[in-house]
């Protein structure tokens, strides 16, 4: 029987995103299931910034929409950010190693069947549309995240 | 035989103090056992404003139940904070979708039965006394939150 | 057959070390297996202060080496840090109530044969060399990290 990966993914950082996405993308390649639940900061992962909307939104949503980032090229640093500095050091340091931007980890994940699903209550709390994801997010529980979660071998909080 | 979900709860913010008391009242709505350890910036959730001691502590620890968050409704956010300004938005947030407040769930957890344990190295050294805490909770070692930790299904680090 | 612990340890930060280990001694007090597998600003722990070098490094490498944290005692505190004032007051809190400094902890970890692994592609894209760690740390890939943490009975990411 497969083995099965669960990431509730909580924090909006570049480097936290990078190491979530680093192990279901190698999770995959093994033919372990991953499950990743992007909750609060987490969903400002899955923004598509070419879709973004202000309709149906109080006043307080569109401005939380305004001001963070806008998919995953935008996410700061963990710490050493030094307002964005830190952020093209590090990506600078990538390239110099041929690893490629957290994009390419994303839809990586994407193409290698990683399920994502985005929380209901952050996705409801922030005011964000469904269709200000990438497509393959399905909006599901607390519940159904820690039903998928208990059978899991491994569970991660990042 | 029931489910186990334990969670180390180390982190002081409010965010992520609502992800885990989220997580704890939906499981044990699941009829899933459900055990908190708070260790260090943890225990401040777990603080009555109304108990706050001075007597018996050193300097330093007079200084550090001065300064820091005097229980759930102080707590900064993880990011965003500004001063407090992007707590209140949250908050604003959070009641426009009916969704109630950190001590609402907090309060939650303890009427549902989840097991809250405080750390007794981190209780120590930051001189806390035990009547200053929510009474439900008991103080345990190290050693006893990996013994319920290592039986448990699932296991967060928050 | 024994249990065991699998800690990912991503943070750089000390109060975030020193909970990762109290628990990776405790549990080898408790004959646990453990494994911890260091990444990202989780590297700066293993660093050895006295066998810092610039050799065969990138521009970036070498500036990355000389300004972030040298070693266990020179790491931050996640939060109250207080450009070096909340870490004192930290430590002086500790000493009061006898709890040994961090390094304490990591030679603890170290006699007690707690299994210590570096992240390849986070020492890769850092620039450190295999001798500006302390001697146990074996290279490894993520794949092999994941081979280990899904046959633990417990996995925490700190």
């Amino acid at each position: 029987m497969s083995k099965k990966l669960n990431i509730l993914m909580f924090s909006g950082e570049y480097d936290k995103a990078l190491a979530a996405l680093i192990l279901a993308n190698t999770a995959r390649e093994m033919e372990v299931e991953v499950t990743m639940f992007f909750a609060f900061w987490g969903l400002l992962l899955l923004r598509d910034p070419g879709k973004m909307t202000l309709e149906d939104k109080t006043t307080f949503e569109k401005m939380f929409g305004i001001v963070t980032p806008k998919g995953p090229e935008e996410l700061p640093l963990s710490r050493m950010n030094m307002g964005g500095l830190g952020e093209r050091m590090l990506l600078k340091m990538m390239q110099d190693d041929k690893v490629p931007p957290l994009t390419a980890f994303l839809d990586g994940a994407r193409k290698k069947g990683v399920k994502f699903y985005g929380c209901k209550l952050s996705v409801d709390v922030m005011g964000f549309k469904r269709e200000e994801f990438i497509p393959e997010v399905e909006i599901i529980t607390a519940e159904e995240y820690l039903k998928d979660a208990l059978e899991s071998n491994m569970q991660l909080f990042i």
